[in-house]
């Protein structure tokens, strides 16, 4: 690898900021750059807009956590969905891929990651006070636990279903059926919509 | 694939750009995406900025036709490359590519494309012109032509030859070593800077 420079620092910072996206290494940042300069009018000015509008409006929904441009966010004030239910997750990208497997029409809860003591994450470091405040609000019928099937994403699941106990409200897990140590957001749509279907008292 | 929204219309946008990146899907997409939220000041103001620099001063260079934020570009005016030799190549990524592999410490010439009858691809759809009155301006010793080894390559290769007979300049290509078939831009460094050593008279 040649240390000289093929094009002004501009262009380098480009290609560097974008081998860091998951999916791209700096090859494949470097074939995305080009493409993005080649397709100026198409592609580049778009991004770079839609990015300035990210950059400025979007941010955590201060209801479910989930990240969007308004606050309460798209899902959190859907009046045709089912305010009853509280699919809790561990991550936005879970919330995504629920969606994307059309399982449920409800609302949810993002915990932000999940209890690790040798990590140092404890209880104040999630959203589960907020979730208990939303139900102790009342008017929540059901919580769903969709957290990772591993031992991470279990013990945050018997943590919660522990502070929820005494609260009228039925507690819920994924059906068996999400392969153990597996993480929901590469699953298959179909696998995620069984399980969610035939989800079992926790 | 439900069609709800998970999200606003912004992100959905950002999405959906992403994912005519070369390299990303629209699953990688959305992690890209969420991978940019996340990391707002690391990740996306940084990224956001560097594409709107690229979109205000990006631009061909009036001399070898490759991509860079000054006119002449960063190569043609290093003062410390070799001017009498002119490296041809199809694409702005084969240029890369080859700098990469720093084979030469050479100028170029970057053809935008290939001679193709059957696509309407012309001499005048290319620099050719351009390339020929670089070398009638004097000063180069030797033109290698370092395109691909298709069909549309070295027949582009031959028309260029044909061309510059008659002008006092050496025609080389690049030696044998590149697979038949093959593109420059995929190929590993150590090959091309092989393939460029041993280059060949034309
Ligand atoms: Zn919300
Ligand atoms: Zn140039």
């Amino acid at each position: 690898m040649s240390n000289r420079a093929v094009a002004g620092p501009e262009i380098e910072k480009l290609i560097q900021l974008l081998a860091k996206l998951p999916g791209l290494g700096p090859r494949s940042a470097r074939r995305a750059a080009l493409h993005l300069i080649k397709k100026k009018d198409q592609l580049l000015i778009p991004l770079a807009r839609a990015m300035g509008v990210a950059v400025d409006s979007i941010g955590v929904c201060s209801t479910c956590g989930t990240v969007d441009t308004t606050d309460p966010c798209t899902i959190c004030s859907d009046p045709r969905r089912d305010t009853g239910t509280i699919v809790v997750v561990e991550d936005v990208a879970d919330l995504w891929a629920l969606e994307r497997a059309g399982a449920l029409n409800c609302r949810y809860h993002v915990l932000g990651g999940t209890l690790s003591p040798l990590d140092g994450i404890g209880p104040d470091d999630l959203t589960i006070t907020a979730l208990l405040e939303r139900v102790a609000a009342g008017g929540i019928r059901e919580i769903v636990l969709a957290v990772n099937a591993t031992v991470e994403g279990q013990t945050t699941a018997h943590y919660i279903t522990d502070r929820l106990r005494g609260l009228d409200v039925s507690v819920t897990r994924l059906a068996h059926g999400v392969p153990v140590g597996g993480e929901l957001d590469y699953l298959d749509e179909g696998t995620l919509a069984q399980a969610m279907k035939a989800r079992t008292q926790f």
